[in-house]
Parts: C-alpha cells; structure tokens; sequence
C-alpha cells in the first residue's frame, strides 16, 4: 500500500484507528472454544465489526506464534480475512543480521503479505535494509515505546545532546523516505511528540499506548498530526476485549465507532491543508 | 542448566563451542530433499556428527519460522534430538513490552525447553523481565553485535562518556546475575572485549563471528576467557555447510573437532584458575 492510498482510506473513513489483535485464547469468551479455530472466529467477528471504523490491523505475532503450528494457520487465515483496503501490520519486533532479516522479510511480506512489520532498531541499518527492499511494504520502526522501560536506553542522552530515539531518527530518514518508514511513538510520550514531528515532518507514526495505558488521543493527535494526518492510532484491549460475553463484537464495534467519531473531530481541527 | 552445569561440560568436553543450526532448505545437500523432513535429517546428522566436540546449539529461529507450520515441527524435533548435556539457544531476538515478552517466554522456555534466548535490549527493563522469571533459564542479551551496523546505535558514545553498548551492560547488570544473563559480543569487537570483562568480570558472553565474519578464537580467548571460561563461541556455516555435498555431516564433524582442539589449547593458556 502507498502512502496516498493509506491517507485515501484515512479521509473516506475519517478515521486513523488501528485495531490490535492481540487474541490471546484465556481472554476471548469461552463460547468461542467450541469452534475448531476459535482465535480465528474471534477475529473474523471483531473484523466485521470494526473493519468500517478503522483503516488498519496489527497482530502482535507473539500471541499467535505461542500457539505453535495452529497460530500460523489462525494468523494467515485472519490476514487472508482482513479487507484490502486496510493497512495490515505485523507487529513482530524483529531485528537481526542481514540474512536473517532477509528471512523474516520474506515470511511477512510475501508469504503472508503484510503490509509492514515493527522492527526494532538496536543492530543498525544492515539489519533493516533487507525489509526496505520490498516495493510499496513499510517498516515501522521502534523508537519511543509507551513502555516504562522505554526510559532505560531510548531516553539516554547522547553525547551530542540528542535523546537515544533520537539518534534513531536521525539515522534512519537516511534509510528511507516516509514512502517506506513510519515510527513507533507511544501515546504516552506527547510531550516529547511535537519536536519529534518537527524532525520527521512527512513520516507516518504508529502511536500505540491510548486507554489502558494511559495515552491521549486529543494530545496525540494536536500534537503529532501532519497535512497527510500521519499518524495511526492504535488501540487493542479496549477494543477487543470490550465485552467478554457474547455480545463482544457488538461491543468492540461501539468501541471502535466511539474511536472513530473522536478522530473525526480530531481531524476536522487538527488537519492543516498545505 | 546452571552456570556450574555449562562449566563442568565445558572442562568435560574441553571445549565452548556453539554450534550455530540455520537450516536453510537451499543450502543443505540435495540428496537430504528425499526425506519427508529434510530440515531435521540435515540437523541431525549435524547433532551426531558434532555434540562430541560442542556444548552449544543455538537454532536461529527465522531459519524455521520462514518455513510456517513445517518449520516449528523441524524445530521442535531437532531440540528434542540434541543430547540433554548441551545448552540451547533460541537464538529469537525478542523484546517486546511485558504480557508479550511473557508469552514469548512461555513458547521458548515452556513449551519448547531451550535452556536460553535471545533478546533485544531497546525497550528496557520491563521487556527483558519476564525472561528471568524462570528458573535455571537464560536470557542472552544482544549487546556488541558483530555486524557492520553495531556501529549506528551501539557505538555511539552517550553523555557520560560510555558507550550506548555499555549502558545496557550496566544497567541490565542490575537485573540480573551471572547466573541468569548472558551478553552477545561479537568476535569482530575483540578491541572492546577485554574492556568488557572488567565491567562484568562473572557473566557468560555468547560470542558470534568468528571464521566468515572475521574474528579470531585466539584473540577472543585471550581477551574474554574468565576462570569459568565465560565464552561460548558460535560457529554456525563454516560447520554446518563444510561440504556442500553427501558428507556433509563428516565435515562438520571434522570442523567442529578442528575448532574443539583450538579451544582446548586457548582454555590451556587462558583459563587463570582464582
């Protein structure tokens, strides 16, 4: 997917909501279990519900690859599921040494055909190039996570002044243009979100960390959009697990629409026309 | 395994050897493609020919996953085969926030039984946490990588005059002992390794890059060996692909004991007993 078509989408649906399919088995309603591929179902019905309000999806790899053989198969089914005009990411984490990540590049990209995938920056360029050599797929890089432990290392100075994630910023715009790199920034470093706009002006953030961690999606946004909107907002655990009964797709439905209604007026007063 | 554990097969086999498993269906011996599981025919054949000879196996998970469903099962077969005295390594990389590290902590240490994994140090603390909530499990921390990008971020000198490499050594010193945490020092650092052992004089350091990549056993040795030994030192394709052809295993066996017997001569001349 090209930027155009994700800012496209953004417009029709007046919304930049990302849903998190983080589908772990003890959380999804126990009526679910009945099915042969329950986290499927779950997903499927939460798809359904939400798809209308939300421009993207973002499994986090981890809760399907704990479940062995049948999480793959639940993952390729729920993306095959999802529909094409929605921005698909792989919320994988990875990193390694060139080959390696030629390797992951290739089971995300064209095996299961994800749009992009979040890669985490510590081993350098070598270690991301492979990812960028895929037309129209995008890497999304880790560089303020809404995490506590985000202060550990991305909130070191360097001795030239500039915070640790910083230096990732800096590094990286020489990798790829905003076409093919966007930024992971949690919602719950707004502080830090205007400057960070003010170094990368064009690059899309995937800004998790609204809700249940404390986040503000006003803030987030005054602050981190762009004349392209630039931003994806996500939100996963108040979204689908809105409802642990049977009414939760319903229920994540509500939650997502509820997202998309305060991104709407979000847009209509933060959305500067160059 | 303890630490003790590792020490004693290490005087035991006088050897630290890891043997490095990425199994890639393009690169093992055509005559392997018969069988109805090539991956884990070629692992051991490898296994049989080597554990006389290593103390270590680090599968690189990419190398198994970028094959699906099939690959967990080569995985999984292949982690069963290797002999119960030898140390695993899930060689994964992983780092994520907490609930996502304690899921990846579960397939790897649970489900799986590799004694050690991988992790990615940029999110902090909390993303390491949940590795080290197991007992006589290890997390091997990415540190001082030995490719060409360590030197974007790992390299870069922070404000109080360390470099960023060293201020995940320190800080992560904090959150757990030699008996749980291990480091990756690239053998291509050797300039920095024996800095390195002065800061963490206990911890194993899991060292790649030696033969393809550049480095050199001796030098590695002599820099980092401490009275525990405190190296394992990864061999992965000069080993595994010896001999491209029907006496692959042969070869590897052949390398593996060529590297044993320099490693027996380096724990001669370095291993100070305190």
């Amino acid at each position: 997917m090209t930027r155009q078509e994700l800012f496209d989408q953004i417009k029709k649906k007046n919304s930049y909501l990302c849903v998190g399919l983080d589908t772990d088995l003890d959380k999804i309603p126990k009526h679910l279990l009945k099915f042969s591929d329950p986290v499927f179902e779950f997903n499927k019905q939460i798809i359904d519900a939400t798809h209308e309000f939300a421009v993207a999806y973002k499994p986090n790899i981890a809760f399907y690859e704990a479940l062995g053989a049948n999480g793959w198969e639940s993952l390729q089914k729920t993306l095959d599921y999802i529909p094409k005009e929605c921005f698909t990411i792989a919320d994988a984490k990875r990193g390694d040494i060139g080959n390696t990540s030629a390797l992951y590049a290739k089971a995300f990209f064209e095996k299961m055909n994800f749009d992009s995938i979040t890669v985490a920056p510590y081993m350098g360029e070598d270690s991301v190039r492979p990812f960028l050599e895929w037309k129209n797929k995008w890497v999304i890089l880790l560089t303020l996570t809404s995490n506590p432990g985000s202060a550990d290392f991305q909130l070191l100075e360097a001795r030239d002044g500039k915070y640790f994630y910083e230096e990732v910023i800096v590094a990286s715009q020489r990798w790829a243009t905003a076409d093919q790199l966007m930024y992971v920034i949690g919602a719950t470093q707004v502080d830090k979100l205007a400057m960070i706009r003010t170094i990368v002006p064009d690059y899309f953030f995937l800004v998790p960390g609204i809700g249940a961690q404390g986040g503000d999606l006003d803030e987030v946004s005054k602050a981190g959009m762009n004349p392209q909107c630039g931003l994806l907002v996500n939100s996963t655990r108040a979204v689908i697990y809105a409802s642990s009964k049977e009414d939760f797709a319903e229920a994540a439905g509500k939650e997502a629409k509820h997202l998309q209604i305060q991104m709407a007026e979000c847009l209509d007063k933060y959305l500067s026309t160059p």
